[in-house]
């Protein structure tokens, strides 16, 4: 059976949304990435930092969906990574209060033996030169490599991640991102900038209007499930990734056909996530709930229609 | 054979893009409406009023598209309705130099003796009452009425606008006039609440972000076709909206299933008309071009998953 591989945060998360407020509940990128690519009951494992403080019995729920954790340090005596947010009316844009690095701040990431052949890998936002690490840790080129990055890191370490964006299969960025990676403003234009950088396959995320995925002249798009009430979106772009590889991990299969039920899978995922606070809704989620609401992302996008 | 009528303006734009900018062109919402619901071959009339320095060969263009203009009423020695805009540099928005309303200051709808029997009937954006009185010259009811409008409306004549409401069948709006009609955030709630008003098919138009179309406990969505160039986006709206009610005429059919490839035949014609300045794009159109781009519009939204 294939193996995925998940680099990115565990951490703790702080949000205030228009509908309430969490004390420190958990978050972090590699963790809503493996909730999400759980649901499809592959074998995962986490590459993380985290502190002393940080609870056992969470690893514990990650370990029971068949997510390996060996590969999340714990450093004792020192702090876990700390992400404090509140969200604006909208719920489209939100301030970040408070973030402490704490042990992420000399994340030196150690791939566990039974990951060095990992079939797919899928880097979460951090550091290009964490990411980069990771990629050189395995020696045998995974079947699909995944990354996910953010505009901070074209503000700030432009040259490192250009070097990682070389090495990759698919990248997900919202479109503001890649419209500055890319200088062009069209994100048809902007795909195509951007594959010329190394991935084959960009996914443009746009967060209630949905998200794109382009491979050379073949485009596809998926809507974003329009939802009565949004009640928190912290998550919802890592889990729209994991739903992606989870669903590429359990099919083994990386055909474009296949890369957009991938992109309807984490759209769907996604959409549950925003559902209540953090990941509550992520670890409580059913086969059945994700099914039926597959069927109402047909029934949102299918038409027929006669081409004469 | 169905036959459709359209109320709206026959207009002179003056568009300023980042791109260029025209003369005094041929504009105004009848105007887009009608040439693009003419690419259905179906037969349709324009009711509206322009002035004495309407050149004749703009009716004549109309009526080469089966475009019955007997409707337009000729005030000679006054002017015809005379708008100007400037888009800003992502398109998305643009301000109103000039809205100079001449004509249509005192317009008085006469629906000709040959349309008081329309079997489909459009009310472009115009002043509800100038809407009501088109509607009250048709004793037979329309198989569907649709009708556009806009957030001025709904500051300016709240009242008259909301009797208009009760009476159609269809209501076409932007999402943030959708916010507007029903103090909702949520699309789906908001889309709910307008259903309560009077229409029961809301069609809420995204621009780039495509549209959505609300019935009871159904959706659909029809992305925009995403461009490499978007040039002009004046008349987009009013081309898609021509696009559905054309193809609603053409087929008879007002089913769920049918007024969904109505959203994609909208959406479709409206990727063509932002392409070039005003109605060049949709005066030169082939069906052979329409129908490439439909194909186009499958790809880029249909998939096969499986459901368990």
């Amino acid at each position: 059976m294939s193996k995925l591989l998940i680099i990115g945060t565990v951490a703790f998360d702080a949000i205030e949304t228009p509908f309430g407020k969490t004390d420190k509940i958990l978050g972090g990128s590699a963790t809503y990435i493996s909730l999400s690519a759980a649901q499809f009951g592959i074998y995962s494992g986490i590459v993380s930092v985290v502190g002393g403080d940080f609870p056992k019995k969470y690893l514990e729920k990650l370990n029971l969906k068949n997510i390996n954790t060996d590969g999340i340090e714990i450093i004792e005596g020192e702090k876990t990574f700390f992400w404090s947010g509140k969200y604006h009316n909208d719920l489209n844009s939100r301030d970040t209060l408070i973030t402490d690095l704490n042990v992420l701040a000399n994340f030196k990431p150690v791939v566990p033996k039974e990951f060095t052949d990992t079939d797919y890998l899928i880097l979460g936002n951090l550091h290009p030169a964490v990411q980069m690490s990771v990629i050189n840790q395995i020696p045998k080129r995974p079947k699909l490599v995944v990354l996910d990055t953010m505009n901070f890191w074209m503000d700030n370490t432009w040259s490192e991640l250009m070097e990682v964006i070389a090495k990759i299969d698919v990248i997900t960025i919202n479109d503001e991102e890649a419209r500055q990676l890319s200088g062009e403003y069209s994100l048809v234009k902007a795909a195509q900038k951007i594959q010329e950088m190394g991935p084959k396959y960009v996914v443009i995320k746009k967060g209630e209007h949905g998200a794109l995925l382009f491979n050379g002249d073949n485009v596809f798009f998926a809507p974003a499930l329009p939802l009565e009430e949004v009640f928190d979106p912290t998550g919802a772009g890592d889990t729209f990734a994991g739903g992606f590889i989870g669903h590429i991990t359990k099919t083994g299969d990386i055909s474009f056909e296949n890369m957009k039920r991938a992109v309807i899978a984490g759209s769907n995922l996604a959409s549950f996530c925003v559902e209540k606070f953090g990941t509550e809704r992520m670890e409580n989620l059913t086969h059945q709930e994700i099914q039926k609401r597959l069927l109402q992302f047909k029934q949102l996008t299918q038409f027929e229609i006669e081409l004469g």
